[in-house]
């Protein structure tokens, strides 16, 4: 784990994404095939639209008590949190921690081209150890 | 962050905890208000006899469509995963990687005395980068 390397070495490229139509209880159904805690939300042209995570779930819908039913469009988070593919993991930890969240959208030339989750920062952590390891 | 020390020096040691009885809706709010993504689900007698997830709760409840309303002890992980809590960082790490867990619980002498999430190990990446800069 190089905190200077940019944060487009660690992200996720694949993006898994639902409709804003398709309903909460669908859109679970993908995060639980997937083993993946947020989704994008892509409109007919593939322009990205929206967010949401596990968390938006459990605040937004069952909290509240929605409806299973409930289309994505009516919880997910339209203003993206977004860094650009360029900024260095420490930069990219740093916000995390003060915007206390799990997933980070990475944008490269203003499109979104990534993620970048605890779980990758799991897997870094891990790569190194074992490389620090294999080195001594 | 360092990879030899043990997990007890990276947990968090306030467990926030549910009854076996209470709602799945009850457990949520605990989650929102707290801003936390696991429960332990503790008895009348202060044990620990389950543990659950946001992951759970998508994967329990509304994926095949549950009521709110459904006890946590029908949705919760009765088989606890644990480290002794001298165990090394590194060690946990892998464990986690391993098991595609976000959260594990931290025993000593038997008891369970804390928790280890993707959000401390957040926290720990982030306080080894300051300290690393103000060294510089």
């Amino acid at each position: 784990m190089d905190e200077n390397a940019p944060i487009k070495v660690y992200m996720t490229k694949k993006l898994i994404g639902v409709r804003p139509e398709d309903s909460v209880q669908e859109a679970c159904k993908v995060m639980v095939e997937f083993d993946i805690g947020s989704l994008v939300v892509v409109d007919e042209n593939d322009s990205v639209v929206g967010f949401f995570t596990k968390s938006d779930v459990i605040r937004r819908v069952i909290v509240p008590g929605l409806p299973y039913t409930t289309p994505v469009k009516e919880i997910m988070t339209k203003e993206l949190i977004t860094v650009d593919a360029n900024t260095p993991l420490k930069e990219v930890l740093k916000i995390m921690a003060a915007k206390r969240i799990k997933h980070i959208l990475i944008k490269e030339e203003g499109k979104v081209v990534g993620i970048f989750t605890l779980s990758d920062l799991l897997e870094a952590s891990r790569r190194k150890l074992e490389t620090s390891i294999a080195a001594e």
